[in-house]
């Protein structure tokens, strides 16, 4: 049945294909997960926080109750009692937020790439921070933008700085709260002041926010959502609250915005899975999160202080570190003479990872910076590990 | 909190972004789901053929012996077991299919998504059957290619059209099994035709196939694929032969386009539910489909058979339409005067409901045409809708 003789076909790619490269995290873990390494790469919540009994029996419900239409074809914007739940959650005394600005996503990772698709032509300029989250960057770089940096201090983002590059700019992104990779929170000041700048400059601003509620002390910052419904796009994700694996997010748009952000969707996968969704509302409806985030938070807390408390003992004077009051990760910044990429060859070779800093910038890499995560590792794991990067940072010529 | 008064946002979309439309489709849809309508216009498959108790064990089952794994971020090409058994269930004597080839898909809209993503740039050429079907040449819409119709007839494609208009075209979207929105199946000779053609010019053969194994008598077309795998890109999903709602598809196609499919999905969505993948794989390994597909055809013939029988009675002789072996459509020809759009809004009216054929040509549309759906419809719903529309037609003026 085969044809004969075919000819090996010679590839036409799109340009944007040549854009595409895997992300560098990805590669690292394949390495990393090994159980003879102490990884600090990751960027994976930790398993034990899943409510694995607790899913398991929402799932049995929904399908004996609901089977046939968690099965079917379902809304491309999403299952409406979920998008209510949603919107109730981010409403605030002075600013309602309607079901209708809610659109369900394949995890938060499908609302960078939607919100790229229809805000993002070839050569528009971008703002991100400086450093930015690696997964928004391989998102919009699909769409061939002009990446500006903004600058960042240790209050994160730094709104003064945002006149000089704004010229033709299509959208400013930022994740305010823990950001990955710094751990870093933009001052409650800042907010307001970025807010300001980006309604005063017409120019929309993404708050991705899927670390917010991992706040150690359990107080919350403020959503710029809130200060100007108008002007900003957020995002959230159930994958740092619940589980990942589900690929449960969300984005919250104006009105005009988030029906086209429908139709891009509808042309990329139709809808998201119903039968998740309806799982996900049965978990959360009655204030399960509540109870459940706390217990993530505490484990994440205790975690990190002891990557802390290790890093001060072991770390070299020269070396510097944020102090993250949430979230996954910490950054570290490291003498300019050491090169991250060649530390972790090193690193590896003595059985720790970690990622290095250069792949989250979009324009030109501080080389001398790296993440840590400390979510994944016991402390005694993370005593261990940071000693051995400790000695190798001081050993490093 | 709020600031205040906040200018309005100018919004400035992408060009690709005005290229976007919702699907007719679905805008039917919306009218139609009301009980009292019989409606011939969903693309739906019958919510009682879903295996839900099945469904349900397996998922117990998962969450019971690797709750936290399915619930983690998982691999973007996918759960390697499932990967292997969709490798192994498309290879044939003469023609291996290895599992590397296979990257799982969130539905296989999104592989369509990817395919444009990929292959195509702006003003690409883009060769598609006529009528084609509606979500594809709304996934590669985004991309803005120039669609160029190649002709069918009664046997499908033909093949000999092609050469006319392949200067520079990127690839060759087809669905040679009861294609939607036809019905019609691609003859055995001419599929050899067909990927002989394309391989003579370099030109990737995208092999859609949703509806391959509802085959009425039970022997499936020979695919593609298996007659020239290095030019061949084929699509499969769990939709019709299991169920939508769990949004799960894939691609199969030579390692240099799939690795390059592979980075575009890491960029769209990180990959693809694992509990969901697992759960189908459980579902699916032990054969349970060559038991279940059989109840799902035996239905579909029948629901075909009472429509075909129906329409005999009821249309007038000046209308004619295929006799689908295979699949969920009938494809029906009006007299030129009779404008489907028309009709429809007579048929609304008289609580009947189908899709005119208009949206499926991706140039200039055959207005007397319109697609029947007989799968989630009585007999006895059938032959009075049928009936209805007899009348409407021979009435129209």
């Amino acid at each position: 049945m085969k044809i004969e003789n075919p000819n090996p076909i010679t590839w036409h790619f799109a340009d944007r294909a040549a854009a595409m490269q895997s992300s560098f995290i990805r590669e690292i873990l394949k390495v990393t997960q090994r159980p003879d390494i102490i990884s600090f790469a990751g960027g994976l919540p930790s398993a034990d926080t899943f409510p694995v009994e607790k899913m398991k029996s929402a799932f049995d419900k929904v399908l004996t109750e609901s089977g046939r239409v968690a099965l079917q074809y379902g809304p491309t914007d999403g299952f409406p009692p979920l998008r209510e739940w949603i919107a109730n959650s981010l409403s605030t005394e002075g600013c309602t937020i309607a079901p209708e600005q809610v659109l369900m996503t394949s995890g938060s990772q499908q609302a960078l790439d939607l919100i790229g698709k229809v805000l993002i032509d070839e050569g528009s300029r971008v703002l991100v921070e400086t450093p930015s989250y690696l997964g928004a960057l391989q998102a919009f770089s699909v769409y061939r933008p002009e990446f500006a940096s903004v600058a960042t201090d240790e209050h994160g983002l730094v709104p003064s700085s945002i006149d000089a590059v704004v010229e033709g700019a299509r959208m400013l992104y930022a994740l305010p709260n823990f950001q990955n990779p710094t751990g870093r929170s933009l001052s409650v000041e800042r907010r307001q002041e970025l807010v300001e700048t980006c309604a005063r400059h017409n120019l929309p601003l993404i708050e991705d926010d899927p670390y917010g509620a991992l706040s150690y002390k359990g107080e919350p910052y403020p959503k710029m959502l809130n200060m100007n419904p108008d002007g900003v796009i957020y995002m959230g994700s159930f994958s740092k609250v619940l589980t990942p694996g589900i690929r449960l997010g969300y984005v919250v748009a104006p009105l005009p915005l988030v029906r086209r952000l429908e139709l891009a969707k509808q042309a990329a996968d139709l809808h998201t899975s119903q039968l998740t969704q309806m799982v996900v509302h049965e978990v959360i409806k009655d204030g399960f999160l509540q109870e459940h985030i706390p217990t993530i938070r505490n484990l994440y807390a205790k975690q990190c202080q002891a990557m802390l408390d290790a890093m001060k003992e072991h770390f070299p004077s020269n070396v510097s570190w944020t102090k993250p009051e949430g979230g996954m990760f910490i950054w570290v910044q490291l003498p300019k003479h050491i090169d991250a990429m060649k530390l972790l060859d090193q690193a590896l070779a003595a059985k720790v990872a970690f990622v290095p800093g250069a792949p989250f910038y979009a324009n030109k890499p501080e080389m001398n910076t790296l993440r840590l995560s400390f979510v994944t590792v016991s402390p005694a794991r993370i005593q261990e590990g940071i000693a051995i990067l400790g000695k190798l940072i001081a050993a490093f010529k």
